[in-house]
């Protein structure tokens, strides 16, 4: 099942800083459903979490370690090195 | 929704390091903002967690976590390197 | 009975982004059967801790934190550095 | 508010690894301070959190992280390199 | 006592990737064994964590942060850079 | 009072990996005596958390990340680079 799945990150490279902040929401949110497969079960899920501010911190910890990959990936989106 | 969202993130570059701590902190709530859009909600939530020392400590954690990609970004505002 | 595991893990390399991202959330599976090797039991836990959503959470944090790595071993998959 | 605070980070760089643990320590306070302004609610916060040993092991989490960055900025205070 | 113990890390280089995860395991067990010396008490512990889910999260976190760090020291274990 | 504590890190160089994993604990200790400095109230807690499988595991997070940064500090102790 893992194999059909759709290719969700054909890249690491974003045009911009803010492409790349919304590719990290994107993955955070792939792996959860990686692990949750069920989009109805996830759906119910969400209503409780995003009231609940310790899930809503963890939840931004994990955007924030995407992001640094996703940063790297891009050399921090520095045209000149 | 996603992308109508601002752009809050032009650039990771900033002038000094407390600059660079302030964008931590903003990158932190947009990740917030992300999953809870409503500003409603979120004010709510707000008064909890600010008064929960776990919740600030994790909050800590998600700002430490983006200023490390920031001072990457930034070679540590080091002038010459 | 740790040195006659199979060995998951022949190579950090992959050909593709979404490899990667496959290989950090079988990474972060095999350490869980590191722990636990029953596979019983894990199966029983994993319907727990598929419907709780901090644990989805905290599960996305290890396949972030394997991600890096990952990206990291592939030099993000640039072709050319 | 923000931007009327005083700037507590003029520069990542400091003498000796003693120091930049010090500076860890001072940007993780800082971080909490950032969320919860208000000193007298962090003061009867603090009484809480230093006994709790959960919370004691978090901060020193965040205290890591923020090091890990200081030492980079210093080069890990070598030297030579 | 704890310089009585035995060195259990002579070196972070490991011949395989897998090899590397299982120093990774060992590092993250070490670890508890240093702030629990124990092993009677370790040993009771531990049937209570493998049947935990979130411990369970928590523990592959640790095993994931150990790594990073051992497939940095292997160089990812690329033959050519 | 932070100003008089005593130097408990003149460096992050070790003469191997198993002294680097010391020094890491010895960091993670230190941080949580900087924030609980009262030796007295430190000992009756750890009773509590050496018992704490979860808490266990929160500290050896705190050593790997210590970890990280004592490693790159001393190049992963590798004699040729």
């Amino acid at each position: 099942m893992q194999n059909q799945e759709e290719n969700y990150l054909p890249t690491l490279i974003t045009a911009t800083p803010f492409e790349g902040r919304q590719l990290a929401i994107k993955l955070a949110r792939k792996s959860i459903g990686a692990i949750q497969p069920d989009a109805g079960i996830r759906q119910q899920l969400r209503a409780a979490y995003a009231s609940d501010t310790a899930q809503l911190i963890a939840s931004a910890q994990v955007i924030a370690t995407e992001f640094q990959t996703i940063a790297q990936a891009n050399n921090y989106w520095k045209t000149t090195d």
